[in-house]
């Protein structure tokens, strides 16, 4: 699998991202973070920074339903675009939604405000599996690259822009849920009845995921990030059988493309270490692990994003604050650290409330780097 | 306060529970593992062993709304005996619902099954708070003393029957979201908006969960689980702040009694010091903890129950025999673990395979007590 990844690389010359990157950036503090080098303050962005909480992404939305605002460059730059511009957020992260692919590979998806993505014919056999149609990232995805490399001219080099994807384990969870899950019981029943299926599934999506961020360099990402959401629903051992192997192959590959890879889990409280095992720059940690204790474990292998609790943007600046100070005493001085919520934004959080977070962030921390850049 | 409880303890008699447990226990097993002493196999129970996964269940549910049972002992003692006839699990726990000392307090409370319990006139207000009821555990939830003391008459000593309670801030987050929440936004913000008041109910719940447990144990309730089910979305400084004094104050209240006291929290991975430092007996933990690392974090300190993860339930006997044995060998040899699931069992699980798991563990067990009772 690595072997073919690489082919489709270098077939398609993606193993040259310099030549789709020309501008120097002007604010590069991300970058350097997630390399764990030295930066003047803490740099921060906002999982969905660009989101219903935004009247301005409504406007947009206006335009457009979900899926045609993802498949719109000019649509898809303006959102991405947006917290640059309101919340001087440190980086931006294309707009698009983690389930792309897996329309691309055939499966009908449809999104409602009500109940999010749906997947009307989930995978439920072997045949499912087979009949997913073969991936191509420029032709079956071409309009995200084509957003990347428009995104990043509308940028001018102000920040660095991120790519993204799901990780394998949880686009097979909506495949075979069909919908966002409680208790995820078909994926699990999946992996205790028919585990060579599941696997299946999973090699399948770890070629598509490698491919798919690796266009993404490409076409300019200075960055990725890897969302496996779902896998805190996994016991430490389910999620070494069935994320660490598919994830280390997606991160090798990416890292070859000279980009850091970002990996994202809800509820990784446990899982940090193999988390780490998997070779990721960086590990994205909700509010429920502490910092500190974060740090100790894993922080001498990788940069560490995180982790306010997004409850707290409901609360005033001041609260804000307060608990933006909290996180930043957790991670202490020095290099290493991203700022970011422990989860996405809140749909119902008010728009100064975020800016107050990110200007807090900045001023905060500028005492932990006294040596910085 | 933990003067108010154990001077209402003295003032209703409850510091005698023996008076009301005279029939000697065929199977401790239960009991000698929550204290950390020899068995011959290990026990298992299963949360929310009596419920709607059961036919005999929703027979009896049939025959009244889901309160009216909590309230009817002889339906409560059929229904807690459920499971100890059809799968000989080693204890029976008290049929009720957390919520009922909050209806005792004077909150409207309403089940439906599509949407569980809802509280229609939530926590707003300092006024609210103060509003609530004094809280007298036999003159407002008689009937769950009523129905222990039938239960135990009816168990007739086969095995240990577990009162419980919900902890002080799993109450206050249903009294202050007024239903099950995904994000818990309303008591976080109260927490960070108005500390005070959020304190102040905690107190009041310390004080009634306090006096509601001692007389369980009163009515003859052989040990205590404490459900502080949504502390699992706290950040570990937030679960300091906001459940280690409170339920502190409870389990010191409960021992004096002389039974023990086991402590669950739904996602507990970074919270187990902290729990342990609550002084409880036993710590249940869900499926995303390795019950091996558990041990080593916090099993000198207290006993584990655990930790299966309730959708392996979906699974046949042959993967459930092989799962549970997975679970026995984490904990390993020696005493002190309870086998359980890691959340309660689904309601679409087969009785079947609820029996199939009692039955491997009391079999695959008997290795790890070769020196047992």
């Amino acid at each position: 699998m690595r072997r073919r990844v690489l082919t489709a690389v270098g077939a398609t010359g993606y193993d040259a991202p310099r030549m789709t990157r020309p501008l120097p950036l002007k604010n590069d503090r991300v970058l350097r973070a997630f390399r764990k080098q030295p930066v003047d303050v803490t740099p921060v962005w906002i999982m969905r920074q660009a989101g219903r909480y935004m009247p301005e992404y409504r406007a947009i939305r206006a335009k457009a339903d979900f899926l045609t605002l993802c498949k719109t460059p000019d649509l898809v730059t303006e959102a991405t675009l947006l917290p640059i511009d309101l919340l001087d957020v440190d980086a931006a992260i294309i707009f698009s939604d983690i389930l792309i692919p897996v329309e691309a590979m055939g499966m009908e998806l449809v999104f409602t405000d009500a109940r999010g993505p749906q997947l009307p014919k989930p995978i439920r056999d072997r045949g499912d599996v087979e009949r997913l149609k073969a991936f191509d990232p420029e032709t079956l995805t071409g309009f995200v690259m084509a957003s990347i490399r428009q995104t990043n001219r509308a940028l001018d080099g102000r920040v660095p822009l991120l790519g993204f994807a799901g990780a394998p384990f949880t686009l097979a969870t909506y495949m075979v849920e069909g919908e966002t899950s409680k208790h995820f019981y078909r994926i699990k029943r999946l992996a205790y009845e028919d585990p060579s299926l599941l696997h299946r599934l999973l090699e399948r999506l770890t070629g598509v995921v490698a491919e798919y961020l690796v266009a993404q360099v490409a076409a300019g990402a200075h960055a990725v990030q890897l969302f496996d959401t779902w896998a805190g629903a996994l016991s430490p051992d389910d999620y070494a059988t069935w994320c660490v192997p598919y994830t280390t192959r997606i991160v090798d590959a990416v890292k070859r493309t000279g980009v850091p890879v970002v990996l994202y889990v809800n509820g990784s409280g446990t899982l940090l270490e193999a988390m780490a095992d998997t070779g990721v720059d960086v590990i994205s940690v909700d509010w429920r692990v502490d910092l500190a204790d974060a740090k100790r474990r894993v922080g001498g292998r990788v940069a560490l994003q995180g982790n306010l609790d997004p409850c707290a943007l409901y609360a005033g600046p001041d609260v804000i604050r307060r608990e933006a100070t909290r996180v930043l005493e957790k991670y202490g001085p020095g290099p290493g650290h991203v700022f970011n919520l422990g989860h996405g934004i809140l749909p119902d959080i008010p728009v100064p409330h975020a800016k107050a977070l990110v200007t807090a962030v900045h001023e905060e921390s500028r005492v932990y780097h006294r040596s910085g850049a």
